[in-house]
């Protein structure tokens, strides 16, 4: 009789090259759309309007792109971090056909890098992972690292191995919508007059409101994007642990900062890349969210109508953003910094 | 570098005749209608199925009537009641015709009103909004009126000016979706045998079942409307504020409300005006809502299958609704009565 | 002037042979499918995909079996059940052809026994209840059995009549969906290999992980279900009674645990029989679910390429469930278990 249960992969469960295919494939639909406005309050035009998004040349709505990222991301979960210490970090994240519901995703990954800890006891396992859509298109390519619990410490450790990973996602990366035409773009249904060039390199911007985190309200998140991850949902598993709490999944994060981002980016209407990415402090339940921007690059594409924005997105929790908080002179995050995501961001032109 | 976040209007920045087109049109989905239920427990058949409305002639179940308001309301936020102290009434409030998943919502509103507050802190702004779909078709068009924060104390009173508005919509502005044929209406799954006919003026209806709210609905429900309203949301400037706790926003007690009135008045299967209404007392998570209504009038309407009545909805927190409390001697509201609504539903005949 | 509100049937309210039919018919959309994927986490692929649905011969992805009973369920409250004082077993569920977004359920109940209890004050009312879709094919057809208050004491016992329920549905009675052929399932994106050959009869699966439930949750799904029982709503009235608690919907443990069972089962991809079930323990928010199965039989079905397994279904409280706490030698239930499903799972053979 075998055991039938999944106890998820420890490091030396990976090998470098090692291709696995996720399970559960998903048909993202309407519902899940709304449940994404629900729970962060998204005002993107685009995402919200079907009209909006046929008059600049969209057939409708596409899915919100972190939406996307989130559904692709679940898939990985229980292959990968189901015995992950910490998720590490994000890098080369590339953006590339628009999800639109109906559309069906599906999640493979290739192990890319392995590298045991001075410890012994633990390994940084780095993921290249790949979600597609019912054709076969690319809807995300990113890799992210986890630090992921050896089953036996004494297991011998495998050849170091780090993936060479680009600092940020080279312009020609970078994937506008097919079809698209911003020539329809109504900056006044969009909510902001504000456009790509209105925007200088170092510029800061406060995003002002804040949203404080109900233990419901994650839970809800994770378990729709099909994240299985035990930390975020068994509080006596928590009572036993370090924090005594469940730990919010670190993309709730990402979302509420970009949700937040939209008064003073609201014409940031589509997420290009996900550059780098580290979740500098553990959030809970309680917390009040906030979050600004910082423009770190002016790219000009190939479309005269859009101009990208490489932007570092910093979310601080139970302390408005207004001042800036980020990196002491030691290098180490302000304690109220949860996340630092350096990413890049379509705007018109 | 211009200041890219936007702080919402203060009362100075309002002029009568001035109109405002709110951003963030909206496509409203099955995903949407799903939430609402979950949010609320609807149960009146016609928005529950596509066949019982077909029964009656629509296309299929209507979108509804506060869903629509709800979201036609959250766009006004940002431009109208960012710095809103309070929503002090609403009035003249029309449906056009019905809200069906797949269409899109944009809202425009008109300032038609000014008046500054003796404490030249503060003023009261009247606005006239109008709710269309993607044809420009009407859906809801209504006035509310705000108290807004002056920006400066010592900026000149405008002139004086509030708009007339009616007690209650007349007849005329009664309106009935197009090819409604309540020929096919069946009371057993709508849930009661009790019709237009059977109820008279003054009588009051206990709707018996209470509701208590949990943060996490209240947010959720918020940001489905994608109503940014702060005070919602951020606990750390509630902890500052007077009363220590998020505000529920009042459509949710309207919601709640309506739906508990079900037991006592399913056969109302319409909103059809919303004359006035005011938010009696704020209410917070933990809170337990209870409803009566009072009918007011009975109104005749030209499809002789249908008829109209006028209703007095009372929400109460933390008290059941038995006892129908309302006013004091003094004409202040009890404490426990949270929502004052005058409505117009339509019921078959 | 007639009371309008209902106050629920009564013991003395239900005779044998009875027929009722339940209020608020219900078109099931993909948004009330997400919110079940937000509510519990389910990743069984075939509802999850509906590529993964036509790899096995149906033309979409089917509702979750459970779903379809919760909303089947939940009709028959407002008669059935508004008064009970417990739920007290499940029996002879057959589930009919599969439900699909778009449908329209209705559910109708037949009184088939009553029995008052020696107290006077409460007797136990059997229900058969089945949920058609619009074409009026059988979704599921299911008896219950619940405790129920007698309007008055002194009223007179009924004739006691108890019906004959099988111990568990017979295979005569199993459907699969029309069209199924499990030629094209992949146990890879299903996320386990084992099928229902590598099965054995006594075999005892810990599903390992554990979900803690919170109040918003719990509420949020039984109004999604349109049931209305005051027992889970109301905050005030459990302040008065015997928990101090809101009760959670029984139906909420069934898919917390089916939905954790996935690590253990991950091709049991459909429900085909309930055949008994109890609420051993009552659930409040804050417990933290865990869940075990024991396959008790293993059936053969017609179509070569599928097996049925009968599995026990516990989920307790606040313990993990890895020795499979159930029965004392007194025969009463460990106090940790909150359910005791016996339900029959179709797999691939």
């Amino acid at each position: 009789m075998t055991n039938k249960t999944f106890a998820g992969n420890f490091f030396e469960d990976f090998r470098v090259g090692q291709v696995i295919t996720h399970a559960t494939p998903r048909t993202v639909t309407e519902g899940d759309v709304s449940l994404y406005t629900a729970l962060y309050g998204p005002r993107f035009a685009i995402n919200s309007s079907d009209e909006f998004a046929r008059a600049v040349g969209m057939e409708r709505a596409p899915v919100d792109d972190l939406l996307a990222f989130h559904i692709v991301f679940g898939k990985t979960v229980p292959d990968v971090s189901l015995n992950a210490v910490a998720n590490l970090g994000y890098a080369n994240g590339r953006f590339g056909v628009p999800l639109f519901t109906g559309d069906t995703v599906t999640t493979t990954s290739t192990v890319t890098g392995l590298k045991e800890n001075s410890s012994g006891k633990t390994g940084v396992v780095y993921v290249n992972s790949v979600g597609v859509n019912q054709r076969g298109e690319m809807l995300l390519d990113y890799t992210r690292w986890v630090m992921v619990n050896k089953r036996d410490a004494a297991a011998p450790a495998p050849e170091p191995m780090v993936p060479a990973l680009p600092a940020s996602v080279p312009s020609e990366g970078l994937v506008l919508p097919a079809g698209l035409s911003l020539g329809g773009y109504d900056t006044t249904l969009a909510g902001s007059p504000f456009v790509w060039g209105d925007y200088e390199v170092g510029e800061k911007i406060d995003h002002v409101e804040g949203m404080t985190i109900e233990e419901a309200e994650h839970q809800i998140a994770t378990r729709l994007y099909q994240n299985t991850a035990k930390v975020h949902f068994d509080q006596k598993i928590a009572d036993a642990g370090r924090f005594g709490r469940r730990l919010i999944y670190g993309g709730h994060i990402i979302s509420l900062a970009r949700c937040l981002s939209f008064n003073g980016l609201a014409n940031a209407f589509k997420v290009l890349a996900i550059n780098a990415g580290s979740h500098a402090n553990p959030t809970f339940a309680g917390d009040t969210i906030y979050a600004y921007s910082e423009v770190l690059e002016k790219i000009e594409l190939a479309d005269p109508l859009v101009g990208a924005l490489q932007v570092r997105l910093v979310a601080t929790k139970d302390r408005p953003a207004g001042d800036f908080p980020y990196k002491g002179d030691d290098g180490k995050y302000d304690a109220s910094v949860v996340l630092d995501l350096d990413y890049t961001l379509a705007l018109p032109r």
